[in-house]
Protein backbone atom coordinates (compact mmCIF):
# COMPACT_ATOMS: atom_id res chain seq x y z
CA UNK A 1 0.00 0.00 0.00
CA UNK A 2 1.16 3.49 -0.33
CA UNK A 3 0.04 6.63 -0.18
CA UNK A 4 -0.56 9.01 3.53
CA UNK A 5 -1.66 6.51 6.07
CA UNK A 6 -0.07 3.39 4.23
CA UNK A 7 -0.54 1.28 7.45
CA UNK A 8 -4.08 2.29 8.33
CA UNK A 9 -6.61 -0.16 7.24
CA UNK A 10 -9.32 1.59 4.96
CA UNK A 11 -12.10 1.96 7.18
CA UNK A 12 -14.13 4.43 9.30
CA UNK A 13 -11.43 5.87 11.32
CA UNK A 14 -8.73 6.33 8.51
CA UNK A 15 -11.21 8.33 6.33
CA UNK A 16 -12.34 10.44 9.10
CA UNK A 17 -8.52 11.50 9.68
CA UNK A 18 -8.62 11.81 6.22
CA UNK A 19 -11.35 13.85 5.97
CA UNK A 20 -10.65 16.13 9.18
CA UNK A 21 -7.15 17.50 6.76
CA UNK A 22 -8.70 17.90 3.75
CA UNK A 23 -11.44 20.03 5.70
CA UNK A 24 -8.69 22.41 7.40
CA UNK A 25 -6.51 22.88 4.88
CA UNK A 26 -8.74 23.52 1.86
CA UNK A 27 -10.51 26.87 1.08
CA UNK A 28 -13.53 27.17 2.44
CA UNK A 29 -15.45 27.07 5.47
CA UNK A 30 -13.33 24.73 7.48
CA UNK A 31 -10.16 26.24 6.65
CA UNK A 32 -7.71 26.92 8.95
CA UNK A 33 -4.59 29.23 9.10
CA UNK A 34 -1.84 27.22 9.46
CA UNK A 35 -0.12 28.55 12.19
CA UNK A 36 -3.09 27.51 14.17
CA UNK A 37 -2.74 23.85 13.11
CA UNK A 38 -1.08 22.55 16.18
CA UNK A 39 -1.12 18.41 17.02
CA UNK A 40 -0.61 17.07 20.27
CA UNK A 41 0.06 13.43 21.15
CA UNK A 42 -0.25 11.39 24.26
CA UNK A 43 3.31 9.35 24.33
CA UNK A 44 2.60 6.47 26.43
CA UNK A 45 0.44 4.01 24.61
CA UNK A 46 -0.43 6.40 22.19
CA UNK A 47 2.41 6.65 20.20
CA UNK A 48 4.26 3.43 22.02
CA UNK A 49 4.20 0.63 23.81
CA UNK A 50 3.38 1.44 27.15
CA UNK A 51 2.81 -2.65 28.40
CA UNK A 52 3.51 -4.79 30.80
CA UNK A 53 4.99 -1.39 32.43
CA UNK A 54 5.74 1.85 31.57
CA UNK A 55 9.09 2.02 29.69
CA UNK A 56 10.11 4.71 32.31
CA UNK A 57 9.37 2.61 34.94
CA UNK A 58 11.39 0.33 33.38
CA UNK A 59 13.92 2.54 33.42
CA UNK A 60 13.80 3.89 36.82
CA UNK A 61 13.32 0.23 38.24
CA UNK A 62 16.94 -0.22 36.57
CA UNK A 63 18.65 2.44 38.48
CA UNK A 64 17.25 1.81 41.87
CA UNK A 65 18.57 -2.11 41.24
CA UNK A 66 22.13 -0.42 40.47
CA UNK A 67 21.56 1.57 43.66
CA UNK A 68 21.13 -1.18 46.00
CA UNK A 69 23.32 -3.38 44.15
CA UNK A 70 25.86 -0.58 45.11
CA UNK A 71 24.71 -0.38 48.59
CA UNK A 72 22.21 -3.54 50.17
CA UNK A 73 22.13 -1.64 53.10
CA UNK A 74 19.20 0.74 50.86
CA UNK A 75 17.18 -2.91 50.95
CA UNK A 76 15.88 -1.80 54.23
CA UNK A 77 13.61 1.55 52.79
CA UNK A 78 11.37 1.97 49.76
CA UNK A 79 11.39 2.29 46.92
CA UNK A 80 14.64 -0.84 47.16
CA UNK A 81 12.87 -3.24 49.57
CA UNK A 82 9.82 -3.61 47.28
CA UNK A 83 11.86 -4.51 44.26
CA UNK A 84 14.34 -7.06 46.56
CA UNK A 85 11.02 -8.38 47.62
CA UNK A 86 9.53 -8.16 44.46
CA UNK A 87 6.35 -6.54 45.92
CA UNK A 88 4.27 -6.68 43.23
CA UNK A 89 1.75 -4.30 45.12
CA UNK A 90 4.06 -1.55 45.50
CA UNK A 91 5.57 -1.97 42.36
CA UNK A 92 1.61 -1.85 40.65
CA UNK A 93 2.27 2.18 41.48
CA UNK A 94 4.83 2.48 39.08
CA UNK A 95 3.71 0.85 36.89
CA UNK A 96 0.55 2.11 36.06
CA UNK A 97 0.38 5.25 38.04
CA UNK A 98 1.80 8.02 36.25
CA UNK A 99 2.31 10.53 39.36
CA UNK A 100 4.39 8.11 41.36
CA UNK A 101 6.59 7.50 38.18
CA UNK A 102 7.76 11.18 37.74
CA UNK A 103 7.97 11.58 41.41
CA UNK A 104 10.57 8.48 41.62
CA UNK A 105 12.65 9.52 38.13
CA UNK A 106 12.82 13.15 40.06
CA UNK A 107 13.72 11.80 43.20
CA UNK A 108 16.45 8.58 41.96
CA UNK A 109 18.33 11.68 39.79
CA UNK A 110 17.66 14.69 41.67
CA UNK A 111 21.02 17.46 42.09
CA UNK A 112 22.68 16.19 38.30
CA UNK A 113 22.57 18.12 35.60
CA UNK A 114 20.04 17.50 32.58
CA UNK A 115 23.09 16.86 30.44
CA UNK A 116 24.10 13.48 32.82
CA UNK A 117 20.73 12.90 33.16
CA UNK A 118 20.68 12.66 29.18
CA UNK A 119 23.70 10.28 29.34
CA UNK A 120 21.84 8.07 31.69
CA UNK A 121 18.60 7.93 29.26
CA UNK A 122 20.94 7.26 25.93
CA UNK A 123 22.31 4.68 27.51
CA UNK A 124 19.09 3.15 28.77
CA UNK A 125 17.69 3.15 25.19
CA UNK A 126 20.92 2.05 23.32
CA UNK A 127 20.41 -1.57 25.57
CA UNK A 128 17.43 -1.95 27.07
CA UNK A 129 14.55 -4.11 25.10
CA UNK A 130 11.17 -4.80 25.61
CA UNK A 131 10.53 -7.23 28.00
CA UNK A 132 7.76 -9.25 25.82
CA UNK A 133 8.59 -8.01 22.31
CA UNK A 134 12.48 -8.54 22.64
CA UNK A 135 13.17 -5.74 20.41
CA UNK A 136 14.83 -2.44 21.53
CA UNK A 137 12.49 0.07 22.92
CA UNK A 138 13.53 2.55 20.48
CA UNK A 139 11.71 -0.10 18.16
CA UNK A 140 8.26 -0.24 19.98
CA UNK A 141 6.54 3.63 18.36
CA UNK A 142 3.08 2.69 16.65
CA UNK A 143 3.97 2.45 12.65
CA UNK A 144 0.72 4.14 12.11
CA UNK A 145 0.78 6.37 14.34
CA UNK A 146 4.28 7.80 12.75
CA UNK A 147 2.18 8.18 9.43
CA UNK A 148 -0.30 10.19 11.20
CA UNK A 149 2.34 12.54 12.12
CA UNK A 150 3.98 12.75 8.17
CA UNK A 151 0.13 13.47 7.47
CA UNK A 152 0.16 16.59 9.87
CA UNK A 153 3.54 17.63 9.35
CA UNK A 154 3.37 17.44 5.44
CA UNK A 155 -0.07 19.69 6.12
CA UNK A 156 1.86 22.43 7.62
CA UNK A 157 1.16 21.00 11.09
CA UNK A 158 3.44 21.75 14.17
CA UNK A 159 3.40 18.64 16.14
CA UNK A 160 3.97 17.75 19.90
CA UNK A 161 4.22 15.07 22.00
CA UNK A 162 2.32 15.55 24.78
CA UNK A 163 3.01 13.06 27.89
CA UNK A 164 2.36 12.37 31.49
CA UNK A 165 5.65 11.03 31.73
CA UNK A 166 9.02 12.80 31.76
CA UNK A 167 9.71 15.37 29.26
CA UNK A 168 13.52 15.36 29.19
CA UNK A 169 13.28 11.56 28.95
CA UNK A 170 11.24 11.75 25.82
CA UNK A 171 13.21 14.40 24.04
CA UNK A 172 16.47 12.00 24.17
CA UNK A 173 14.40 9.97 21.63
CA UNK A 174 11.58 11.75 19.76
CA UNK A 175 13.67 12.95 16.63
CA UNK A 176 14.70 9.91 16.05
CA UNK A 177 11.30 7.70 16.59
CA UNK A 178 8.97 10.33 15.51
CA UNK A 179 10.90 12.73 13.63
CA UNK A 180 9.46 15.43 16.42
CA UNK A 181 12.51 18.18 17.80
CA UNK A 182 12.68 18.09 21.34
CA UNK A 183 11.76 21.60 21.43
CA UNK A 184 8.01 20.27 20.72
CA UNK A 185 8.16 17.45 23.58
CA UNK A 186 5.37 18.76 26.47
CA UNK A 187 5.91 16.92 29.30
CA UNK A 188 6.58 16.33 33.05
CA UNK A 189 9.82 17.36 34.68
CA UNK A 190 11.56 17.80 38.15
CA UNK A 191 11.61 21.86 39.05
CA UNK A 192 15.16 22.76 37.40
CA UNK A 193 17.83 25.32 39.03
CA UNK A 194 20.61 27.23 36.91
CA UNK A 195 24.14 27.69 38.77
CA UNK A 196 27.65 28.05 37.40
CA UNK A 197 26.27 27.49 33.86
CA UNK A 198 24.30 24.38 34.02
CA UNK A 199 20.78 23.87 34.61
CA UNK A 200 20.48 21.13 37.76
CA UNK A 201 17.75 18.96 38.11
CA UNK A 202 16.34 19.35 41.93
CA UNK A 203 13.89 17.20 43.76
CA UNK A 204 10.88 18.52 43.42
CA UNK A 205 8.13 17.83 40.46
CA UNK A 206 7.47 21.04 38.26
CA UNK A 207 3.28 21.56 38.82
CA UNK A 208 1.05 20.44 37.74
CA UNK A 209 2.30 17.38 35.99
CA UNK A 210 1.56 16.92 32.36
CA UNK A 211 -1.21 14.67 32.91
CA UNK A 212 -5.11 14.92 33.16
CA UNK A 213 -5.96 18.93 33.47
CA UNK A 214 -2.77 19.30 33.45
CA UNK A 215 -2.61 18.85 29.71
CA UNK A 216 -4.75 21.56 28.61
CA UNK A 217 -2.37 23.92 30.91
CA UNK A 218 1.02 22.78 29.30
CA UNK A 219 -0.39 23.22 26.01
CA UNK A 220 -1.08 26.74 26.30
CA UNK A 221 2.05 27.50 27.87
CA UNK A 222 3.93 25.92 25.87
CA UNK A 223 2.20 26.97 22.71
CA UNK A 224 -0.62 29.31 23.52
CA UNK A 225 -3.04 28.05 21.34
CA UNK A 226 -5.69 24.67 21.69
CA UNK A 227 -4.69 21.50 19.22
CA UNK A 228 -6.45 21.34 16.53
CA UNK A 229 -5.70 17.71 16.57
CA UNK A 230 -4.95 15.89 19.76
CA UNK A 231 -4.17 12.09 20.30
CA UNK A 232 -4.78 10.04 23.00
CA UNK A 233 -5.98 6.54 24.88
CA UNK A 234 -6.57 6.71 28.43
CA UNK A 235 -8.02 8.65 30.86
CA UNK A 236 -5.75 11.24 31.65
CA UNK A 237 -6.28 12.20 27.93
CA UNK A 238 -9.48 13.54 28.27
CA UNK A 239 -9.58 16.96 28.98
CA UNK A 240 -6.94 17.25 25.96
CA UNK A 241 -8.86 15.73 23.66
CA UNK A 242 -12.35 18.12 24.87
CA UNK A 243 -10.00 20.79 24.38
CA UNK A 244 -9.39 20.11 20.68
CA UNK A 245 -11.38 20.33 17.64
CA UNK A 246 -10.54 16.67 16.56
CA UNK A 247 -9.90 14.12 19.31
CA UNK A 248 -8.65 10.68 18.31
CA UNK A 249 -8.70 7.82 20.86
CA UNK A 250 -6.46 4.74 20.08
CA UNK A 251 -8.05 1.47 21.59
CA UNK A 252 -5.86 -0.94 22.56
CA UNK A 253 -7.97 -4.58 21.55
CA UNK A 254 -5.22 -6.80 19.95
CA UNK A 255 -3.97 -9.31 22.21
CA UNK A 256 -2.28 -10.98 19.72
CA UNK A 257 0.01 -8.33 18.11
CA UNK A 258 0.28 -5.64 20.74
CA UNK A 259 -1.74 -5.79 23.90
CA UNK A 260 -5.49 -5.41 25.17
CA UNK A 261 -7.24 -3.62 28.09
CA UNK A 262 -9.15 -1.28 28.69
CA UNK A 263 -8.83 -0.50 31.99
CA UNK A 264 -7.57 3.47 32.95
CA UNK A 265 -9.68 4.18 29.48
CA UNK A 266 -12.88 3.62 30.58
CA UNK A 267 -13.91 7.18 31.22
CA UNK A 268 -12.00 8.39 27.71
CA UNK A 269 -14.22 5.48 25.89
CA UNK A 270 -17.18 6.49 27.16
CA UNK A 271 -16.24 10.83 26.26
CA UNK A 272 -15.13 9.33 22.72
CA UNK A 273 -18.64 8.31 22.21
CA UNK A 274 -20.79 11.38 23.83
CA UNK A 275 -18.14 13.61 21.74
CA UNK A 276 -18.08 11.96 18.65
CA UNK A 277 -14.07 11.08 18.95
CA UNK A 278 -12.64 9.08 16.23
CA UNK A 279 -12.15 5.51 17.99
CA UNK A 280 -9.14 3.80 16.67
CA UNK A 281 -9.31 0.14 16.66
CA UNK A 282 -5.11 -1.60 16.72
CA UNK A 283 -6.71 -5.13 15.45
CA UNK A 284 -8.98 -3.63 13.50
CA UNK A 285 -7.53 -0.41 11.40
CA UNK A 286 -3.65 -0.65 11.90
CA UNK A 287 -2.53 -2.68 9.16
CA UNK A 288 0.74 -3.24 10.81
CA UNK A 289 1.73 -1.95 14.27
CA UNK A 290 5.16 -1.48 14.81
CA UNK B 1 22.13 49.51 1.98
CA UNK B 2 20.58 45.67 0.95
CA UNK B 3 21.53 42.35 2.26
CA UNK B 4 21.21 40.88 5.61
CA UNK B 5 21.41 43.58 8.49
CA UNK B 6 20.86 46.30 5.85
CA UNK B 7 19.93 48.37 8.52
CA UNK B 8 23.50 48.00 10.53
CA UNK B 9 26.32 50.39 10.47
CA UNK B 10 29.23 48.19 9.10
CA UNK B 11 31.59 47.92 11.83
CA UNK B 12 32.75 45.46 14.37
CA UNK B 13 29.81 44.02 15.70
CA UNK B 14 28.03 43.08 12.35
CA UNK B 15 30.92 41.85 11.46
CA UNK B 16 31.15 39.57 14.15
CA UNK B 17 27.30 38.30 13.86
CA UNK B 18 27.55 37.91 10.14
CA UNK B 19 30.87 35.89 10.85
CA UNK B 20 29.71 33.54 13.48
CA UNK B 21 26.64 33.12 11.53
CA UNK B 22 28.79 31.85 8.66
CA UNK B 23 31.47 29.51 10.33
CA UNK B 24 28.33 27.40 12.25
CA UNK B 25 26.92 26.96 9.01
CA UNK B 26 29.99 26.42 7.14
CA UNK B 27 30.90 22.86 6.52
CA UNK B 28 34.20 22.95 8.53
CA UNK B 29 35.36 22.53 12.30
CA UNK B 30 33.01 25.31 13.53
CA UNK B 31 29.64 23.69 11.55
CA UNK B 32 26.70 23.25 13.95
CA UNK B 33 23.55 20.68 13.25
CA UNK B 34 20.71 22.83 12.16
CA UNK B 35 18.69 20.75 15.26
CA UNK B 36 21.02 22.97 17.42
CA UNK B 37 20.52 26.21 15.88
CA UNK B 38 18.34 27.73 18.68
CA UNK B 39 18.45 31.14 19.21
CA UNK B 40 16.82 33.14 21.99
CA UNK B 41 16.05 36.70 22.73
CA UNK B 42 15.63 39.26 25.72
CA UNK B 43 12.49 41.30 24.71
CA UNK B 44 12.24 44.45 26.91
CA UNK B 45 15.01 46.81 25.46
CA UNK B 46 16.44 44.12 23.60
CA UNK B 47 14.23 43.65 20.60
CA UNK B 48 11.62 46.84 21.86
CA UNK B 49 11.84 49.96 23.51
CA UNK B 50 11.43 49.26 27.24
CA UNK B 51 11.87 53.66 28.30
CA UNK B 52 9.84 55.33 29.84
CA UNK B 53 8.72 52.84 31.55
CA UNK B 54 8.20 48.63 30.42
CA UNK B 55 4.98 48.66 27.57
CA UNK B 56 3.49 46.21 30.20
CA UNK B 57 3.90 48.76 33.00
CA UNK B 58 1.89 50.93 30.60
CA UNK B 59 -0.17 48.49 30.06
CA UNK B 60 -1.26 47.15 33.93
CA UNK B 61 -1.22 51.00 34.82
CA UNK B 62 -4.67 51.69 32.41
CA UNK B 63 -6.14 48.82 33.66
CA UNK B 64 -5.97 49.66 37.39
CA UNK B 65 -7.11 53.45 36.19
CA UNK B 66 -10.44 51.57 34.83
CA UNK B 67 -10.12 49.67 37.89
CA UNK B 68 -10.42 52.83 40.38
CA UNK B 69 -12.88 54.58 38.15
CA UNK B 70 -14.87 51.88 37.94
CA UNK B 71 -15.07 52.46 41.90
CA UNK B 72 -13.45 54.97 43.46
CA UNK B 73 -13.30 53.49 47.12
CA UNK B 74 -10.44 51.08 45.98
CA UNK B 75 -8.18 54.43 46.14
CA UNK B 76 -7.51 53.79 50.18
CA UNK B 77 -5.66 50.90 49.00
CA UNK B 78 -2.41 49.65 46.83
CA UNK B 79 -1.88 49.94 43.87
CA UNK B 80 -4.80 52.60 43.35
CA UNK B 81 -3.88 54.64 46.18
CA UNK B 82 0.10 54.98 44.12
CA UNK B 83 -2.19 55.76 40.67
CA UNK B 84 -4.59 58.45 42.05
CA UNK B 85 -1.34 59.87 44.46
CA UNK B 86 0.89 59.79 41.43
CA UNK B 87 3.41 58.34 44.18
CA UNK B 88 6.23 58.11 41.71
CA UNK B 89 8.63 55.99 44.27
CA UNK B 90 5.69 53.54 44.79
CA UNK B 91 5.42 53.06 40.70
CA UNK B 92 8.75 53.07 39.98
CA UNK B 93 8.92 49.49 41.51
CA UNK B 94 6.78 48.72 38.48
CA UNK B 95 8.73 50.82 36.13
CA UNK B 96 11.65 48.68 37.05
CA UNK B 97 11.02 45.85 38.35
CA UNK B 98 10.36 42.70 36.41
CA UNK B 99 8.92 40.49 39.31
CA UNK B 100 6.74 43.57 40.69
CA UNK B 101 5.24 44.16 37.33
CA UNK B 102 4.68 39.90 36.93
CA UNK B 103 2.73 39.95 40.08
CA UNK B 104 0.90 42.73 39.15
CA UNK B 105 -0.26 41.82 36.17
CA UNK B 106 -1.41 38.35 37.30
CA UNK B 107 -3.13 39.41 40.42
CA UNK B 108 -5.30 42.42 37.82
CA UNK B 109 -6.53 39.87 35.49
CA UNK B 110 -6.96 36.69 37.83
CA UNK B 111 -9.70 34.49 37.42
CA UNK B 112 -10.45 34.91 33.75
CA UNK B 113 -9.64 32.72 30.53
CA UNK B 114 -6.79 33.06 28.62
CA UNK B 115 -8.70 33.73 25.70
CA UNK B 116 -10.25 36.81 27.31
CA UNK B 117 -7.05 37.89 28.31
CA UNK B 118 -5.44 38.26 24.98
CA UNK B 119 -8.96 40.30 24.20
CA UNK B 120 -7.40 43.26 26.56
CA UNK B 121 -4.30 42.71 24.93
CA UNK B 122 -5.21 42.57 21.73
CA UNK B 123 -7.39 46.27 22.58
CA UNK B 124 -4.62 47.78 24.64
CA UNK B 125 -2.12 47.31 21.10
CA UNK B 126 -4.95 48.63 19.32
CA UNK B 127 -5.55 52.06 20.67
CA UNK B 128 -2.02 52.88 23.14
CA UNK B 129 0.85 54.71 22.00
CA UNK B 130 3.77 54.87 23.22
CA UNK B 131 4.28 58.18 25.39
CA UNK B 132 7.50 59.85 24.12
CA UNK B 133 7.48 58.50 20.69
CA UNK B 134 4.10 59.21 19.47
CA UNK B 135 3.52 55.96 17.46
CA UNK B 136 1.28 52.90 18.15
CA UNK B 137 3.67 50.23 20.04
CA UNK B 138 3.59 47.80 18.06
CA UNK B 139 6.07 50.44 16.17
CA UNK B 140 9.15 50.36 18.52
CA UNK B 141 10.25 47.04 17.79
CA UNK B 142 14.04 47.67 16.95
CA UNK B 143 14.87 47.16 13.29
CA UNK B 144 18.19 46.06 13.01
CA UNK B 145 17.03 43.59 15.74
CA UNK B 146 13.98 42.58 13.21
CA UNK B 147 16.70 42.23 10.78
CA UNK B 148 18.84 40.27 12.47
CA UNK B 149 15.59 37.33 13.66
CA UNK B 150 15.53 37.44 9.78
CA UNK B 151 19.06 36.62 9.14
CA UNK B 152 19.06 33.36 11.73
CA UNK B 153 15.71 31.95 10.65
CA UNK B 154 17.43 32.45 6.79
CA UNK B 155 20.28 30.26 8.54
CA UNK B 156 17.80 27.45 9.86
CA UNK B 157 18.12 28.99 12.99
CA UNK B 158 14.45 28.77 15.41
CA UNK B 159 13.93 31.45 17.06
CA UNK B 160 12.40 32.47 20.19
CA UNK B 161 11.56 35.64 22.83
CA UNK B 162 12.49 34.80 26.05
CA UNK B 163 10.84 37.61 28.20
CA UNK B 164 11.40 38.21 32.08
CA UNK B 165 7.78 39.80 31.23
CA UNK B 166 4.90 38.51 30.28
CA UNK B 167 4.44 35.46 27.60
CA UNK B 168 0.66 35.69 26.84
CA UNK B 169 0.88 39.58 26.91
CA UNK B 170 3.97 39.32 24.22
CA UNK B 171 2.12 36.03 22.01
CA UNK B 172 -0.46 38.73 20.86
CA UNK B 173 2.00 40.92 18.77
CA UNK B 174 4.90 38.28 18.63
CA UNK B 175 4.06 36.89 15.18
CA UNK B 176 3.17 40.76 13.61
CA UNK B 177 5.80 42.60 14.92
CA UNK B 178 8.79 39.63 15.31
CA UNK B 179 7.41 36.83 12.75
CA UNK B 180 8.25 34.93 15.97
CA UNK B 181 4.91 32.69 16.46
CA UNK B 182 3.46 32.04 19.81
CA UNK B 183 4.75 28.87 20.63
CA UNK B 184 8.23 29.98 20.25
CA UNK B 185 7.63 33.03 22.98
CA UNK B 186 8.96 32.00 26.55
CA UNK B 187 8.44 33.97 29.47
CA UNK B 188 6.84 34.76 32.69
CA UNK B 189 3.23 34.19 33.64
CA UNK B 190 0.72 33.35 35.75
CA UNK B 191 -0.44 30.04 37.64
CA UNK B 192 -3.35 28.27 34.87
CA UNK B 193 -6.29 26.16 35.70
CA UNK B 194 -8.11 23.64 33.67
CA UNK B 195 -12.03 23.49 33.69
CA UNK B 196 -15.02 23.04 31.26
CA UNK B 197 -13.28 22.96 28.25
CA UNK B 198 -11.23 26.83 28.92
CA UNK B 199 -7.54 27.06 30.56
CA UNK B 200 -8.05 30.25 33.32
CA UNK B 201 -5.58 32.39 34.65
CA UNK B 202 -5.09 31.58 39.15
CA UNK B 203 -3.93 34.25 41.04
CA UNK B 204 -0.15 33.04 41.71
CA UNK B 205 3.04 33.59 39.22
CA UNK B 206 4.88 30.46 37.99
CA UNK B 207 7.77 29.64 39.17
CA UNK B 208 10.97 30.98 38.46
CA UNK B 209 10.30 33.80 36.44
CA UNK B 210 11.60 33.91 33.42
CA UNK B 211 14.49 36.46 34.60
CA UNK B 212 17.79 36.22 35.75
CA UNK B 213 18.73 32.61 36.80
CA UNK B 214 15.06 31.94 35.62
CA UNK B 215 15.84 32.27 32.43
CA UNK B 216 18.13 29.65 31.14
CA UNK B 217 15.89 27.18 33.29
CA UNK B 218 12.74 28.25 31.06
CA UNK B 219 14.65 27.44 27.89
CA UNK B 220 15.80 24.73 28.76
CA UNK B 221 12.37 23.62 29.72
CA UNK B 222 10.59 24.71 26.46
CA UNK B 223 13.67 23.62 24.29
CA UNK B 224 15.56 21.06 25.82
CA UNK B 225 18.38 23.03 24.58
CA UNK B 226 21.46 25.50 25.31
CA UNK B 227 21.04 28.49 23.16
CA UNK B 228 23.18 28.89 20.06
CA UNK B 229 23.14 32.65 19.97
CA UNK B 230 21.48 34.97 23.09
CA UNK B 231 20.74 38.61 22.92
CA UNK B 232 20.26 40.59 25.56
CA UNK B 233 20.37 44.01 27.49
CA UNK B 234 20.09 44.04 31.31
CA UNK B 235 22.02 42.50 34.26
CA UNK B 236 18.63 39.71 34.08
CA UNK B 237 20.09 38.43 30.70
CA UNK B 238 23.55 37.49 32.20
CA UNK B 239 22.53 33.72 33.06
CA UNK B 240 21.37 33.34 29.77
CA UNK B 241 24.12 34.99 27.59
CA UNK B 242 26.14 32.93 29.90
CA UNK B 243 25.11 29.90 28.95
CA UNK B 244 25.13 30.60 25.14
CA UNK B 245 27.76 30.19 22.25
CA UNK B 246 27.40 33.50 20.74
CA UNK B 247 26.53 36.41 23.33
CA UNK B 248 25.37 39.55 21.99
CA UNK B 249 24.16 42.70 24.51
CA UNK B 250 22.37 45.85 23.38
CA UNK B 251 23.85 49.14 24.72
CA UNK B 252 21.47 52.08 25.06
CA UNK B 253 23.85 54.79 24.46
CA UNK B 254 21.78 56.82 22.02
CA UNK B 255 19.73 59.62 23.55
CA UNK B 256 19.32 61.60 20.47
CA UNK B 257 16.87 58.49 18.88
CA UNK B 258 16.40 56.38 21.87
CA UNK B 259 17.41 56.52 25.61
CA UNK B 260 20.74 56.25 26.84
CA UNK B 261 20.86 54.14 30.20
CA UNK B 262 23.29 51.77 31.36
CA UNK B 263 21.16 51.45 35.34
CA UNK B 264 20.46 47.75 35.33
CA UNK B 265 23.28 46.33 33.08
CA UNK B 266 26.20 47.66 34.75
CA UNK B 267 27.05 43.62 35.55
CA UNK B 268 26.09 42.50 32.07
CA UNK B 269 28.48 45.50 30.42
CA UNK B 270 31.60 44.29 32.73
CA UNK B 271 30.84 40.34 31.88
CA UNK B 272 30.72 41.25 28.54
CA UNK B 273 34.05 42.84 28.79
CA UNK B 274 35.04 39.60 30.20
CA UNK B 275 33.76 37.16 28.00
CA UNK B 276 33.71 38.35 25.13
CA UNK B 277 30.44 38.99 23.83
CA UNK B 278 29.26 41.25 21.39
CA UNK B 279 28.33 44.29 22.44
CA UNK B 280 26.29 46.43 20.50
CA UNK B 281 26.35 50.15 20.49
CA UNK B 282 22.70 51.38 19.03
CA UNK B 283 24.56 54.89 18.54
CA UNK B 284 26.98 53.51 16.37
CA UNK B 285 25.95 50.18 15.06
CA UNK B 286 22.24 50.85 14.02
CA UNK B 287 22.29 52.96 10.99
CA UNK B 288 17.95 52.93 11.78
CA UNK B 289 16.80 52.65 15.23
CA UNK B 290 12.80 52.05 14.46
Amino acid sequence: MSGPLASWNDGNAKARVLDFVRSVTTPGPGFVDPRDRIATFDNDGTLWCEKPLYIQADFILRRWKAMVEADPSRAAGQPYKALVENDRAWLANLYDHVPELVRGVTEAYEGITTAAFEDAVQEFFATARHPTLGVPYTSVAYRPMCELLDLLRANDFRVFVCTGGGRDFIRVVSESMYGIPRENVIGSGPTLEYRDGEVYRTKGVEQPIDDGPGKPVHIWTRTGRRPLVAGGNADGDVPMLESARFGLLVRHDDPGREFAYDTGAERALAVAERRGWTVVSMKSDFATIF
